[in-house]
């Protein structure tokens, strides 16, 4: 990539490395195939066709939705397997339904009675998963609570009673893949457990779903799992590296930005990528090493030692050595071209409505867009 | 505002309380004619020609914009004297010049003699304001720095010397109106002293540009100064409201969401209103009262009493109850409407393609599209 071919990008811009986001696909589909799951990615994170494209070779595939808006936008462009993975609330139902009667086998999760009673009432069946709750991270019941059967009955009467899904949310804060094991046995621990329990009672449950990027890469057993969902693993970013399920030469995204100034008393560079192009995610803030904004790289890619963007107005990011840093502040005149690697690539493409794709050959590719809202 | 009519709404959304956004927008007019000061608004806050058609009751005006994209779109709409608030990138005068050519007054600003030199090269002169560093907040230059006059004469040699602006972004974290009254008066001191050095050398300074949110409230005399910047007094926020600008009651933004569930053994209700939704702006958290993800309000936007979004996942908010609160928790059921009062407007609304008006009528008005991008 010469810079003559940057500087034709208006700045700041959203870059996609396609050949890393590649590696990184077939990776987590080869581990997928090993373990004998089935891979349900989730396209929150790139929100966009091409991605999902590519994470099947050219076809369509079982995906992972976290809106409506994404379900309509895949279902649009031939994928018809989906899950969409935020309880349900009722007043959504109908617009679920739509997508059905268009030959979209889309399916539901919830954890409570009413949203149950709530898909008895409609006029034909709505697949739904029962969401369990496995280390505390947000909705869900535990395998163990009565509750389980309640509804399993009650879909299963409805004829929607599908299975069990589980996201350990909280294996994002483990570092190291041994840490991140535990939490991928407790995600199918409690998925298998509530399957279990739906069974002992003769309710049927096809599907048992767990799933999260650091438990996909680090699950060693999937004994009486049947699909595993990942998302952020495409791109990977400062978060993941952080604890450890991938470096930094992994991330896919990086935001190009411009020098636009310095306060040289202070040791401030200035460029045009603040919080509206970088997204306000610290992910990273608790992590053993704090990413401020992001880890700033060179034109080409390669991370300058110890630099950061370490504060962010709506436009205006403020590169700075990490405190304590002994490195030389490198010359960086206005104009420069430097890309920030992202805290959490979900939050931060999401802040933009294209990728530039920089494509295998290393030159400047396609332009890819991105669906957002609701 | 019956429920109903919100029924009709997918969430989560972005509601406009068109009532309270025209009340801002007055009192703010108001008080620079009382200045005696233009007010230039700053519409990267709402980035919305209908919001801007109304701050100046359906005619154009002065405005400041914080990227191109913005300008252009504001152009297109029949805005022609823009202020382009952000360091200019060398790179970005060919946009500039685009625009100029087509009869668009924008003017961009610089602190740095690199910046004045690529002016200089150009075919046809770009207005430019000399940025002024008034609060050690990011950019610019201070008053007595020399650098000002070379600067200065620079720019008045290629006919671009338009004047000196600053911005006291410090300001956001003083509470209360004699705090936020310093601040005014260091940035209008910092702007004339500016003014004045380029005065004495010779150089025209048409232009004193002041301005911040609070200091706009706050200021008591502007004497030398020509102009007033602020843009998000058309909504407000919590932040503003936490260092005493606003009431909760001024608050024209919110987010419209649905209870999906509830983890009862935590006290936690979960709505379908995440950081996509909220954003991950945390402006309140250092504040003497640290709001969450924002406050939680009724349908009808009625604040409940010691309620805020906790945590978010990407499309999941935990709503709880503050720390130490003796309130019972409300009956939330699931499918309920809340409303969310944001931590900070720029970014939420940022999570959004469009406002959904709330009209003077309270009941549901237009939907207004909000423009993104660089």
């Amino acid at each position: 990539m010469s810079v003559d071919e940057l500087n034709r990008i208006t700045t700041p811009a959203l870059l996609l490395d396609e050949a890393r986001m590649i590696r990184n696909i077939r990776f987590l589909t080869d581990r997928a195939n090993k373990l004998g799951v089935q891979l349900r990615p989730h396209i929150k994170t790139a929100k966009s066709i091409e991605v999902a494209y590519r994470v099947f070779e050219g076809g369509s595939g079982p995906v992972t939705v976290s809106t409506l808006a994404e379900a309509e936008a895949l279902f649009a462009a031939g994928f018809s397997d989906i899950l969409y993975a935020v309880g349900i609330a009722p007043s959504k139902l109908e617009r679920v339904l739509a997508l059905r009667k268009k030959g979209c086998d889309i399916a539901v999760i919830l954890d409570s009675e009413e949203q149950a009673d709530a898909l008895s009432k409609l006029e034909s069946p709505i697949r739904a998963l029962i969401e369990i709750d496995s280390d505390g991270h947000r909705g869900g019941l535990r395998y163990d609570d009565p509750v389980l059967v309640t509804i399993g009955r009650k879909l299963d009467a409805a004829g929607s009673l599908a299975g069990v899904m589980t996201h350990a949310g909280e294996s994002y804060f483990a570092s190291g893949s041994e840490a991140q094991a535990e939490f991928a046995e407790i995600e199918r621990c409690a998925a298998v457990a509530a399957s279990e329990a739906l069974r002992q009672e003769g309710l049927a449950c096809p599907i048992v779903s767990v799933g999260s990027t650091p438990t996909a890469y680090s699950a060693r057993d999937l004994s009486g799992v049947t699909e595993l969902r990942a998302g952020v693993y495409m791109f990977f970013d400062l978060v993941m590296a952080g604890i450890g399920v991938c470096s930094a030469d992994d991330i896919a995204l990086s935001v190009l930005t411009t020098v636009i100034g310095h306060q040289p008393k202070k040791g401030w560079t200035m460029i045009d990528a603040g919080w509206m192009a970088l997204s306000r995610d610290r992910g990273t803030e608790k992590q053993a090493v704090d990413q401020g904004y992001g880890v700033v790289c060179d034109s080409a890619g390669q991370v300058i030692p110890d630099l950061i963007v370490s504060a962010a107005n709506q436009e205006h990011g403020i590169v700075t050595h990490r405190p304590g840093s002994e490195q030389l502040l490198p010359e960086l005149p206005i104009g420069t071209l430097l890309r920030i690697l992202p805290n959490h690539a979900c939050a931060t493409a999401a802040q933009h409505a294209k990728y530039q794709v920089i494509g295998g050959d290393g030159h400047l590719g396609p332009i890819w867009e991105r669906f957002g809202g609701w």
